[in-house]
């Protein structure tokens, strides 16, 4: 219960530092200052030192980070030290999509199961990864001991398939769909609004052409 | 320049106000009160009272708001009250799914033109969005004076399509590349990163598991 609350932002921002420490890891770089480390994730160093600071010292003041210890530590902080399996239910065009996407790529988590209703993707193995009936979801899922999914489902069995999710034992959706979908207290949804994205970027060039280009990333 | 400066969190909720108050018109609904927008857009009111203060009084307190003028609001603050033309650069799997991904249903913007080097899609017009090799990039958005891009390009070549799109004067980019590509302060940049939103999902299921399933929206 001590644990410190870490800011949602602050989350996003670690497997932007995560990537950029392995690449510096394989490159045989041993330590970073904080200015470089600045530069090159864009972020501010004002940030950066608010974010490390939900973690304890993680730097030292006139010495910078040592690449391999702060690697490690956000390695363990993301999990990543061990593979996280995933599924992906409805295998429309954006689940073909990601079923492609590369997520496991110097990631260790990865698409391990599909689901779909289509008789023609039922069966078969996808991109590597088993296409099964929607009708063996929370049997499959529950034997996988897969909890979390990423949800291309058409908007209008959004909710139904998340009820099912639940059922499943599922803690964690990425809920690709437009709609905000209702779960319990005890799942957490992560909403990716493509739509959203866009008219979100329309309206800052809209309304900050000139006078601020650059906005606060909260 | 006396605009007030809205804070990115609250820029990204405008889409959500704005999808509910087309549905509530749509079904007829002439006021909505705060509560009920509240729990139907699963954000608390103390939010949306704070999002809806750096554009005035738009509601009345014991009235609460005015479905249509706060939609026509809200369309013309989300430039929905004309269409936005976007293009697409990089026709892969991802590319494909956004060709096919219904951004314009019911939102006034559409993918009006895409850019690959593959001779098997350049001339081609795919879920009705023509394929113009990239040699032709520069000139035909220039011509069809886009200033919207969806970035879908393979990461080793990131960072020099953004810096051709700048010579074509493209302001926006919906970057899903995973690198952080580096632009002038006139442009700005909507990172999509889905390995960092899977990353983050894993993360928070992971520390706050039972203590604080809640977490601030910010």
């Amino acid at each position: 219960m001590n644990k410190p609350k870490v800011p949602k932002a602050t989350a996003k921002r670690l497997p932007i530092y995560y990537r950029y420490l392995r690449f510096l890891h394989d490159a045989g770089k041993d330590r970073i200052s904080s200015t470089e480390l600045s530069e090159a994730v864009k972020v501010d160093s004002a940030t950066i030192r608010r974010d490390f600071s939900y973690f304890g010292a993680l730097g030292k003041r006139g010495y910078g980070y040592d690449v391999e210890n702060l690697m490690n530590f956000f390695s363990k902080t993301l999990k990543q030290d061990r593979l996280t399996n995933v599924a992906l239910v409805g295998v429309g065009n954006l689940g073909h999509a990601l079923l492609n996407y590369n997520f496991h790529q110097s990631n260790n988590m990865r698409i391990s199961a599909a689901f779909d209703i289509n008789e023609d993707l039922i069966g078969k193995i996808l991109s590597g990864v088993p296409v099964y009936p929607m009708s063996d979801m929370i049997e499959q899922l529950k034997i996988q001991q897969i909890e979390i999914v990423i949800l291309t489902v058409p908007t209008k069995v959004a909710q139904e398939t998340a009820n099912e999710l639940q059922k499943a034992g599922v803690k964690g959706i990425m809920n690709f769909t437009p709609i905000r979908i209702t779960v319990p207290d005890d799942m957490r949804v992560q909403n990716v609004d493509l739509t959203n994205e866009l008219q979100t970027l329309i309206y800052f060039l809209d309304h900050y052409k000139k006078e601020e280009p650059k906005l606060e990333e909260e």
